[in-house]
């Protein structure tokens, strides 16, 4: 057979669905499986605009109508609501500036394609989101990571790590605020950090902020967007997936003010013709979803992560930090090795007919080894759900084989003393004994 | 600012579009345009599956339901029925060798990027669909034609030809089967060639049949995926955007019986999470459209075809072949340039009122030369326009100052001697006058 590219046998494989096989072997044999592990949110989708779209499908059949391919940029009509909701969050953005695209994937796609040259770097914080690997491989960009640490709940790394590993290579910074998958909200302070180091390096600053609406305790999002002297730098990633619960419409959006990025990303938007028209029209009616709704997604949501942050820190070895924003946290274990782990939890354990799946932290970092006591755990679960989760990974962790010796975690005291910045690094505890058993 | 990348500079601007501004500007001064230029049917959008569109949205509405990420591969009860739909047309497959896509577009992008190394060549014959040059240039591929002749009515060219490009480079042959932008319909026995060559030298062969049930006058499409022991060769492109006038579902496929070839696009189809739910619910409902739907669109643009190639062969000096699928045709024309004659209809002519607006054929083309005097026409008009656009075009041509003097198109003369496979291939005449005025 004729054989397959080079870059296709080096895609990543996706870190999260790798266990998928385990969870379906597990629930075969008749284990529930509580899924901690996909941000595919419960919560339901804005009935207003599903109505929305169903009278406009509805009337395209009464009408003998047309579904015709939508201008590539978006249409008019639904880049003119989105600017009108962008407004409301203190962006002020044009429809000329906006492209929307199939899901918050393609925005990401294409301005990795519009701005990065084959070795060109990106700088994200880690752990950070997974599926950007692939992305930055399809265009042979590398990303380079500064760590953030559990100890400050992943706050921004100090400058100075940014500018340690700046190199000529070195064309864009990047961060997901609210993080996945870390739930870290960053502040005001902390972007204007990251404009100040982009703007003395003229680099791109590109921010994935589909978690936007997912902002608890009083805290406010701000967005790069809001930068000011940045319009050339600056392109932001948007969805509609998180924000009105509709993973399924693929509607997402590339923002930027700088219009050479913007002409160039436009081929791209004209080659694959036009993103999908029924999501428009869901879009565009989603837009006028009343406050309620994100004020009862929100409160939900602060309590389904109180239940996590609670219901994890009262393990003893375990610590989960505060997250400000979006429905992830990253949390310590005291565990060997978190793929062991957590396909252990899907192939050789159950409490009361039950296990949880979490997605090992491993595949959040470019070093594996820095996750290998870290898990990602997602709250999309109904709180009684979560209750039954927390206490499966509780009775979990009393049985695994290759559970290390419960110390008071090095971060959880770190977290708890808040006035020691210089708290030691965790140490990693040696690997007792290897204890996975194939599925 | 950050510089743009090499790609993203030189990524193609859609040849299509690039005369849409004069045409805005045409119809800001009040004149009628005759769009003869876009590929998208006017044709209604068949009302059952938009009404079971609209049905699902409203019980999602009603029952508090979650537009869900669907499988990457694309909802397990789209696949079966797509296989159910292709299985009526000779096609055996199984749901795990479609992958749904972003419309074809995405199903080309993802084939392209799994099969091809920079430097790899395609070989496709010319003129052909303009934007495979996009997702070509993505992975640094380089495209290779064989040209087709306009006397042929664009069959396929000898298979010498191909053989005579063949380099070790060669990766791929493509073909889009009924022809976008020459209407032709590959016979099986061609496609029999094509198998030949694919096998001889261990290619990929794509295929794009998004036409496929745009076949005329009792010609019926024969599939590559009919094509015996090329299963691991053969990677097919479909959509629905045409089959349904469907084309803002941006719901498209990937097929192939590839098992490798499947696994490593799936990483891109995970990558990126998921095709469009609201499409797919459409999709699965449209794969139930009654055969009368398809007849009546088949005798439609069977009529459409005969009035264009009627009103274009009385032109003195043009010759129009006789497609016998899709929708388009490409035309010859007696002009100095067709990018200046497409334009000037646009800046500098007007019949009654009003205009048309040609794609020139030399987007269609890897060397622009080879197009000058031809264009392509799109019959997605209703029969009333389509007359009244043929007439406008007759007009033009007698008042258009870079007209070339009328002879008897050598296409012509040779197309009628049926008897005259050795018919002298049509001479260039010099271009008159640059007659072309700034818009």
């Amino acid at each position: 057979m004729p054989r397959i590219s080079l870059k296709g046998l080096e895609l990543p494989q996706s870190a999260i669905r790798k266990l998928v096989p385990f969870a379906d072997a597990a629930k075969e044999r008749g284990v529930h499986v509580y899924h901690l592990n996909i941000g595919q949110p419960d919560i339901e989708t804005p009935a207003g605009a599903l109505e929305a779209l169903s009278v406009k499908a509805h009337e395209m059949a009464e009408h003998k109508g047309v579904l015709e391919y939508s201008h590539s940029a978006g249409m008019p009509t639904y880049r003119r609501a989105l600017c009108n909701y962008y407004h409301r969050h203190g962006i002020d953005v044009t429809p000329n500036q906006v492209i929307v695209t199939n899901g918050g994937s393609e925005a990401l796609q294409m301005a990795f394609t519009v701005c990065l040259n084959p070795g060109d770097e990106i700088i994200i914080p880690e752990p950070y989101y997974t599926n950007y690997n692939t992305f930055a491989k399809l265009c042979d960009a590398k990303i380079v990571t500064i760590p953030s640490d559990i100890k400050t709940g992943f706050a921004l790394p100090p400058i100075e790590e940014f500018e340690k590993v700046i190199t000529p290579y070195t064309r864009a910074i990047m961060i997901c605020n609210p993080n996945n998958p870390t739930g870290y909200l960053y502040t005001h302070e902390e972007l204007l950090k990251v404009a100040g180091l982009v703007k003395k390096y003229d680099l791109y600053l590109f921010a994935d902020e589909v978690y936007r609406e997912f902002c608890y305790d009083g805290n406010k999002h701000f967005s790069v967007m809001q930068l000011e002297g940045l319009e050339r730098n600056t392109i932001l990633f948007d969805s509609v997936s998180k924000r009105y619960s509709a993973c399924g419409a693929r509607v997402g959006c590339m923002v930027t003010r700088n219009s050479e990025v913007y002409a160039i990303a436009m081929r791209l938007a004209q080659a694959r013709l036009s993103p999908p028209s029924f999501g428009q029209f869901f879009g565009e009616a989603a837009v006028d979803t009343p406050q309620e709704y994100f004020d009862a997604v929100q409160a939900e949501y602060v309590a389904r992560r109180n239940v996590v942050v609670e219901g994890v820190n009262k393990i003893p070895g375990c610590f989960c930090p505060m997250p400000k924003g979006a429905f992830y946290t990253v949390i310590d274990l005291p565990i060997d090795d978190s793929d062991r782990f957590c396909q252990w939890l899907l192939t050789d354990f159950q409490y009361n007919g039950s296990t949880v799946m979490l997605a090992p932290a491993t595949g959040f970092y470019v070093n594996p080894e820095r996750g290998r006591h870290q898990a990602r755990i997602t709250y999309c679960l109904c709180i009684e759900d979560l209750k039954a989760a927390m206490k499966c990974l509780e009775e979990a962790l009393k049985v695994y084989p290759g559970r290390l010796p419960v110390r008071k975690s090095a971060a959880k005291k770190a977290a708890t003393a808040a006035t020691a910045p210089k708290a030691a690094p965790a140490k990693k505890a040696p690997a007792k004994k290897k204890a996975a058993k194939k599925a």
